[in-house]
């Protein structure tokens, strides 16, 4: 038993071997598990599971994780069909092709929804939570890992908690935690952080120690991705931005330092970020769901001061030298639940910017940022929502292109809605940047094409636009419906 | 001069004709004005500038309000030429036809995001503040009529302020106002509300007296708009979600009380909410943004306890009775500023039920609440965004047929998107209801048609389904895009 991390003397006999805990895991269940953007999700016991399916064993289970996880939970278990019921978002290209031809009920929901529902009771029981963690403190209480997620309502609502003590994840981070769980209506208290760097909670999951049947001492690395080296079309799409606010500074609607980034996941979010390092904007902070690469390069740069999330996402290449120097960032950052993270209350006081991806944007300014074509789910809505509508700017992001050219990423009408007109003010391309905000539809299409559209595409654009004036009876929306979608 | 509602001995020499008054208005002005549903707008002044559009000046105006106005603002002005541009909703059958002509360039907005807006300087300068008050107090604070809307942003925000005492409002309205205005990021702080009938302002619109260039008296009373009788649609629709409501209880995953009630504006909104009083609910709240007969049916009835909104929109034939008998729900009602009755964070904490209506929902989840066949405005989508994100239960309602049953209110696709399906968990028509919490794309399609479809199409809707299924290549949201818009 290692002393340091598996402090609590009650638990000693709890702890076993990952096949062992994982025959906690009954056909039926519904299981919750620790896991945000491949950050902190347990991994021996799944891969224990996943072996038990694949020896004949019929299970089957509904599984509820913060955000994405890695392939030894999402890829393994769909591999050996355990997983048939799956809430609120992965990236894993397994579960995703079962999610797509049908095997997999999946519901994409907003992440500041899910904890909640948890509390509420719309999923159901949780019967079990695996929650991988760096520590168990002597009360009990356990100490996450690099991300948080929503593991601190599953632990409060499950009948049972599985506890993953991981190794490979450094002692060292905890202290970055800080949990806190609102009550549920009608006894719900206000949110009391005033600024990204306030700590409201504990820096550890309270738990009865009764709770947890199994600990499992493990060793496997986060399997986080890698991003992609910084292209030209993200560095213009990330200079548009910068010099965009720059002028809403000197136009006196944003103070200097700006306020609070909140920037999506993936290599195009992680490079527009990234460009502020070169930019002369200083004392900035983060209010986001994950920290990448970026976010450490803007510390390094004297950039931004402190980040604020719900997972340390750093790529396999760079995570070996951030846990080394993790003491210089230990003062910068904290992890909240994702309840926290990603809450309408804490993002719409503190006037967050948000910056979030899309696969398609169409003249009107909807945005679809899930389904390609509309029928194959790619990820999920992730967290974009939460942020997007509660934001002090929304700013939606897209390379003005797909298929190496072939296909413009601006539409007459996307294919599946993840963002309305309501909720989208800024859209920016590698070609220019849209500010939608005070513009009717009308207007809103005629600067979306003229300065985010492909020159390629423009003029195609432009003549449907025309064509609906000309033909639409009514023109506050102008569109000639049986055209958008003809193959 | 009024002693009684002109209090203010500084602002006596501003007391002016309406058509004095209208004379601060100027060509290319950006003017707010007060009103929401109806009620509490600005009459005398808008008809005298109509006045002068029509006597041959050139006059155009952006106007901003709180949501829709009466003819006397909203419709004369239209007709006189004189509205360019228009935020945030209407109702007025002129302006609708002028924005769906496109002559009026109108973007329709959450109205949670209008007051930031004007204080974040994304409307640019307000020129003029047009404001209905019943009184104007000893230091020049305006007391509202019946609606606050966006009147203590604009009077904060405005160069200039134009105050209409209406003696046709009571000034018993006096004291059930209660005006908070949050600061803007970074600065902003928590809004100290715990529960619907929690004071945490003034009840006037503190105001600087030297902003305030004219105060008009009139008598032109609030033109709001009849609710139809009830009809046998409405009344199954109620009994639905009624059942739902009790079935929750049960479950234990709502309180008894329920939470606070929210409800959407109009006939069918009016009477499923006024559905309550037949129930064996009682203890009821409502934290909504308006007021309407059934609230004061249901406070008789002593179902409701307590009701807080933005508006209070009585129905003509009621008016005179609830002046009337004012002191009877003088404590029981709250007016606050729409930046607080539509906030999410307040509606989150308390836990809203929202009941929101829709012109049309697809099979998926997807609500089209504004927009006719895609491209006619109705309305605009009002709160009912900043109410059913934010809600702990959100449910939205249609009746299950248009044009006289030879359309079906369920559909494929709709053909414009105001609320996505991650943010719509209960479907109702008078057929029944659809509860898609914790469904995949799939299922929820199955549950709308099978509960809330009219059966005169729910066979096409299931062969749509069929045929979706058998020749999508994708199946989670399957579609035949190419289909779902043909004439």
């Amino acid at each position: 038993m290692d002393r340091e991390r598996m402090r609590c003397i009650q638990l000693k006999d709890k702890i076993v071997s990952a096949e062992e805990a994982a025959k906690w895991v009954k056909d039926g269940m519904t299981v919750g598990a620790s896991g945000f953007t491949p950050a902190g999700y347990p991994k021996a016991v799944p891969l224990a599971l996943a072996k038990r399916a694949q020896n004949g064993e019929e299970i089957g289970i509904t599984l509820i994780t913060g955000a994405s996880v890695g392939d030894e939970l999402d890829g393994a278990l769909t591999r050996a069909g355990v997983i048939k019921r799956r809430f609120p978002y992965q990236t894993n290209d397994d579960i995703r092709n079962a999610i797509n031809s049908g095997k997999v009920q999946y519901a994409d929901m907003h992440l500041s929804h899910v904890p909640q529902w948890i509390k509420y009771g719309f999923f159901g029981k949780i019967d079990l939570a695996i929650i991988e963690a760096v520590a168990i403190t002597e009360e009990g209480a356990i100490v996450p890992s690099t991300s948080i997620g929503n593991s601190n309502v599953l632990v409060e609502e499950a009948e049972a908690v599985i506890v993953e003590i991981n190794t490979s994840q450094p002692l060292a981070l905890e202290g970055i935690h800080d949990i806190y769980s609102p009550a549920n209506p009608p006894h719900r208290l206000p949110i009391p952080i005033l600024k990204p760097d306030d700590r409201i909670g504990t820096p550890y999951i309270p738990c009865n120690p009764e709770k947890i049947k199994a600990v499992v001492f493990t060793d496997i690395s986060d399997k986080t991705r890698a991003v992609s080296e910084i292209d030209e079309d993200s560095k213009s799409i990330s200079k548009h931005i910068i010099s965009f606010l720059q002028s809403e500074m000197k136009a006196d609607r944003l103070p200097s330092g700006l306020l609070p980034l909140q920037s999506g996941v993936g290599s195009v979010a992680n490079a527009i970020l990234g460009g502020l390092c070169d930019s002369n904007l200083c004392n900035l902070q983060i209010y986001s769901e994950v920290l990448q690469d970026s976010v450490l390069d803007l510390i390094d740069a004297g950039k931004v001061n402190f980040a604020s999330a719900t997972s340390l996402t750093i790529s396999p290449e760079r995570l070996g030298d951030f846990y080394k120097s993790f003491e210089k960032y230990r003062d910068k950052i904290v992890l909240r639940p994702q309840e926290i993270s990603n809450h309408p209350e804490v993002i719409r006081r503190l006037g967050v910017i948000a910056m979030n991806t899309a696969i398609e944007i169409d003249i009107y300014g909807n945005v679809n940022s899930t389904q390609v074509n509309g029928t194959r789910m790619m990820n999920g809505i992730g967290g974009s929502g939460d942020f997007a509508r509660n934001a002090y700017l929304t700013i939606f992001t897209t390379v003005s292109t797909a298929k190496k050219g072939t296909l413009s990423s601006i539409v007459p009408f996307v294919k599946h809605v993840d963002h309305t007109e309501h909720d989208v003010q800024i859209v920016v391309t590698e070609q220019g940047l849209a500010d939608l905000r005070g513009l009717s539809p009308l207007e809103r299409a005629e600067s979306i094409i003229e300065n985010c559209s492909h020159p390629d595409f423009r003029e195609g654009l432009k003549q449907y636009l025309q064509e609906s004036l000309q033909q639409s009876k009514y023109l506050h929306t102008p569109h000639l419906l049986h055209k958008v979608f003809e193959e």
